[in-house]
């Protein structure tokens, strides 16, 4: 599971691919067997009460375990996420990034799994738990 | 699980608590036990290759049935999100609205489980299916 | 989705490739899009309070889809589950066998995706809600 | 989340109130936010081609974040599963025991979540993983 793609190639990735998210997300640095990513948290991410859309938290696991599998793999597959299922803990510290630690579980020839914790940034107790399934087309 | 809020109710409801997702949503019809919602797709829910993201689709299942359990218990109550999955089956049809149908299955005094199937408009075979539980706070 | 299997071929496929669980479960009817099976319930599923374990109903919904997707694609194919979601719903009611209506949602080349409502017989509120992935090993 | 039960209270306990799982589980240890279980493999949890059934696996994972939580609330609660989830990630070695290790995210006053790796006794990779929500009852 070493990464053959570095933190920069990830970045330009990302921006390049997904204009739309240009700006949310952050790489802070690739792990072992996974990824740290920041949710760089704005007005458009909150709800009534000020904690932040469940969207925005499965929008964060999804797109951590996304690099972290592209950082494995390179960035030429399509990779298509087939399913993923969130628990919501806690209500985020207000005012703070969310910071998502992603890992994979199974990088395997069809499928990819992996497991998030994501925590307001400086706060040991979860905000949420997520896992993704990513599938990879065959090669042609 | 009669609606003690009408469809105009909840648009207004959902206009005012939720400025964020404005224009996103729409309301399509209440139904016996659960609720019709349209996500009008735009150019901000795309992916690369067309697909919708994974994100919006969460964030419709999502606002779908907790407009239906808000239609059954009013609107005072501040219900959140506990949990949710959502199986991702098919890439949907470009240029097409989505609809999603939510449909109640326990209304309970503490935990909401709901499901959603959701389609591309005018199409038979459903793009994902989602499960999402609120828990409803104690009245004080 | 039309079955290229009948219920007396599936009851001989099961009965046969899973003898630990004979006399557990009885397949009802094929349906369109899936199967309706029975959970004979015994001591053995049961726990304290008289409720029907959770792992009793992962094990119905599991058996439900695998046989849907069995009665489509015929019993040479080892196909595995690759991931199961359960919500419980209410308690089942005491004395009574539990049934499962399993529907496929997707029937793809890699990857099917079940949904399962489980009630107790009788019932019209369901006890719990289940979501089955299974894939199917490239033919050789 | 300091536990209040020992392993042997713990054990006492899981032999008292669930005697239809006599000898399939034991406790390894308690861990400072969790416990690590064994699954003691037989023929009866296994199925076609040696790999040890789904159902066998969500118990194993159910009882583990089950006896966390009692070993922090104590043994008087009637604590109810709500909702679990399992990704299946590799077939488990023949004729090895199973180790989940479970790990508690959050001991509200209502609802519980924790997460299991379980690998196969000796070895690295994860055999899979799971979500488990239980809810507590209110305290008369």
């Amino acid at each position: 599971m070493q990464p053959i793609m570095t933190e920069a190639d990830l970045a330009t990735f990302l921006d390049r691919e997904f204009p739309q998210v240009r700006g949310d997300f952050a790489i802070e640095r690739l792990t072992p067997d996974g990824i740290v990513m920041r949710l760089n948290v704005a007005e458009r991410h909150l709800r009534p009460g000020g904690t932040v859309s469940g969207p925005s938290l499965f929008a964060l696991a999804d797109v951590a375990v996304y690099l972290a599998l592209l950082a494995r793999i390179g960035p030429v597959a399509l990779a298509v996420t087939t399913s993923g299922g969130v628990d919501f803990l806690r209500k985020p510290e207000a005012g703070r990034d969310l910071i998502a630690e992603a890992r994979l579980l199974k990088l395997g020839c069809v499928l990819v799994v992996g497991e998030v914790l994501i925590r307001s940034e400086g706060q040991e107790a979860p905000v949420a738990r997520a896992n993704m399934t990513y599938s990879i087309p065959p090669a042609r």
